[in-house]
């Protein structure tokens, strides 16, 4: 990719006027200034936009998935100041483009602040898309296998990291719940890098993908009704009452009764709320009325104590295509999914650099956090090479089922961040050394799957096509 | 459009169960609890979101813009609590629906807080899309009657308005500089009301619409150059010296050079940075490309202490559909125009609720503040009549041009809610009344435009009639 030489010209001269505009305008007190609130916000998302879209363009082109330069060039803009000898806070008393950069970074990582916010609304965005995508008669439909597999995929790594953590968490002593959470963040299986491999070689219809596919999604409905339990445990331990097992199992039965109650109502009620909508004048309702959805439901979740995402991820579920069927015949020409896309386009990197940039990679010059990161990122892989032991029916490629279950993705860092921002004792459940440890972990699985997946899958066919006529014959009755 | 039945009753179930939802989880402190600070901020934006279709979908069935009904929905929802005999801050403290309706507004209202922040990206995206329709070379071409007309509908409404303020503000004796930003709030035509009638009467490709869409136009671009000198000047005083020629002459230039100088620089660029982005592997690159200039124009305006108005609407000018010849060469379907949509469907229409909600009903209870937004109103109305008289040609419809400029909308409300944010010796520039009075005065504009352009523009057709042959040689020649 050449970039010619008046782009590179007009780049300088643009890198100059703006950094000529930013020191003017640092300039304090500067005659009649004038000072909106959303200015340094819209600037410092467009410059992580960039960050985002060129990491993760260079990644793409190297054969990885975007969402993995998101996150490195997150981590690399979030430490670019230790090259001066600085954290954020201190580059911030320097003046010029050094504070500049140090207040970008606490910026998006201020807890509640607005990019904190934008960065969080993305997150709900992702999880309604990743509803939309999921088709419930499908998950009913991929039967035994498919729940077997994501079961085993939620308790082996839950046990090993739970194990890991207690042993090899640096910092100690730490309360036994936190640990707890640990465990929780290796459960999740993150559907979208493993269906992009498998889309990729083609390989969407064939069994192991089927059941990989719906056992992630399994997975991603179990994982946030662990985060609701683990997050609940937590918020009665911090309150001086230890959860009874009578309010364990009110917060099990909230989640799981406000996913079936959402999706239920909301099935019956979303293509009536369609159809009033339809018959409304003006613009833009069919993607108000879907955001809206979203939002609310979102927004409950928040209400009865559940995470934000759980709310999302049902107004996902729930929204179908036919409900759109009275705008359609208007003439309205786009699929919710294209409508979501430009908002979630802005939006989920911000999520994604945010999580790269609350990585300090100072905490790793400790060998213990380092340790600590490796064995994680091992128990995260091994946990779930138990979930190819778990597959019903002879003749399937069962190690390529445990290996596309290893990516974490987007679950992962979610259930971080959520632990970021809950505390006990005073002490953050998910601290600097524990989140550096999770992003490696999610980077690291994130990166060997797409590889090692063909590999496998390609050792699979190789023995498949050893084993002939008999293995082809099991796959047709499969496909019945 | 009758409601059936099923539907009600489903409602009437959500209604029960939202309530249920809300009172238990207000309960504070309960087990298990877990928060997360986007949940309320969801939850208001869907409620918001429902308010603003409702209310603009009833005024578009009236006859009347969508804008209007989302500023009187406003107005009504942020003084429904007054029925209860509550403000906001009083009704936070009574727990319930009234507590939650309370915060909803306190939040919607408050300076800096997300909803607000998301609101001023609404206003942002806004004024984006404005400079996406406006185009540079029309603009240039219709000439000097619009430059006129503009010239002296900035004018004439300006210099009305700072006598009617200075003569009827209630609440006084106040600033000079308050005065005159009160002028600068009705200098701006809103060309999308006034575009729209015309549109749906067929009348787009007459001379008087031309003239009055090329000086609605310009006004834009003069009030903003208005605005930034005036808030300077504001600026500069608070500061404790007053502004001198020097440094109006340099906010002027600053305003003017930044738009020329992003306009310029960003035609020159835009082609480039769009043909690099659409080398890059990615998803959503083009929408994402488009934002990162809006919001870096934007907050590189901030940053030199103009508004970021200014300079999102820079960057729609300087966006043109030629630079997305790289994308769609590659198969990219999606106008510019429609990937934004989505994004302003959901964030502009929170600005006009928002600003309506800023107007507190009860100011009018003093009949000083009821007669002084009256006579605003009518100085804004009579302010643009002059326009008619600086047409240039013979045989226009100059009563048609004059209407036809009437309309403030967006730019006169962005204005006050720009002069709520600036004080002057400890008072807002904005106040509670000036406030009320202005929103009013859009309000009204905007309603009394429609039934009065369609009648002058009926009885123009009668008189061009009569005048016959003439007159419609006179139309070719104008349209050559």
């Amino acid at each position: 990719m050449r970039i010619p030489q008046s782009v590179s010209r007009g780049l300088l001269l643009a890198t100059v006027l703006l950094t000529a505009a930013v020191a003017w305008g640092a300039e304090p007190g500067g005659e009649g200034s004038y000072s909106d609130p959303v200015a340094p916000v819209l600037l410092e998302l467009a410059v992580v936009l960039v960050i985002a879209k060129l990491s993760g363009a260079l990644f793409l082109r190297g054969g990885q998935p975007a969402v993995l330069g998101e996150l490195i060039g997150g981590v690399l803009g979030g430490n670019a100041l230790l090259l001066w000898g600085h954290t954020p806070a201190s580059a911030v008393a320097q003046g010029g483009l050094l504070a500049a950069w140090g207040g970008l970074v606490q910026d998006v990582l201020a807890h509640g602040g607005p990019l904190d916010i934008l960065a969080r609304v993305g997150v709900v965005l992702l999880l309604f898309t990743v509803g939309l995508e999921s088709d419930i008669g499908a998950m009913l439909r991929v039967g035994p296998s498919s729940l077997l597999v994501a079961t085993v995929g939620v308790v082996c790594p839950f046990v090993l990291g739970f194990f890991v953590s207690q042993q090899l968490l640096p910092g100690g002593p730490h309360h036994p719940l936190i640990h707890v959470f640990i465990g929780a963040t290796l459960c999740a299986t993150s559907v979208g890098i493993t269906a992009r491999v498998l889309q990729e070689l083609g390989r969407l219809n064939q069994d192991e993908s089927r059941i990989v596919l719906g056992a992630a999604v399994i997975d991603d409905v179990m994982g946030l009704v662990i985060l609701a339990v683990v997050a609940g445990m937590i918020g009665a331990e911090g309150g001086g009452e230890p959860l009874t097992a009578w309010g364990i199992a009110r917060i099990c039965g909230l989640a799981v009764g406000f996913l079936v109650v959402a999706v239920l109502l909301g099935r019956w009620m979303a293509p009536r709320v369609f159809r009033i909508a339809s018959r409304l004048l003006g613009d833009g309702l069919l993607v108000v009325t879907a955001f809206a959805i979203c939002f609310l439901l979102a927004g409950l979740a928040g209400v009865v104590g559940l995470a934000p995402i759980v709310g999302a991820f049902a107004a996902g579920l729930l929204l179908d295509e036919v409900h759109f069927e009275d705008f359609r015949q208007q003439g309205v020409p786009h699929r919710l999914e294209e409508l979501v896309e430009p908002v979630a386009a802005i939006l989920v990197p911000l999520f994604f650099v945010q999580m790269g940039m609350s990585v300090d990679l100072r905490t790793f010059a400790n060998p213990a956090v380092l340790g600590f990161a490796v064995v994680l990122t091992a128990a995260a892989v091994v946990g779930k090479q138990a979930c190819g032991l778990a597959v019903l029916g002879r003749g399937l490629d069962r190690l390529s089922v445990g290996v596309g279950m290893i990516p974490r993705g987007e679950v992962g860092l979610i259930f971080a961040s959520i632990g970021r921002s809950l505390t006990l004792g005073g002490e953050r459940v998910i601290g600097d050394n524990a989140n550096a440890a999770v992003v490696i972990m999610v980077i690291v699985t994130t990166m060997l799957t797409p590889p090692i997946l063909a590999w496998t899958l390609r050792r699979g066919d190789a023995r498949r096509s050893r084993s002939g006529v008999a293995a082809a014959g099991e796959q047709d009755a499969g496909e019945g």
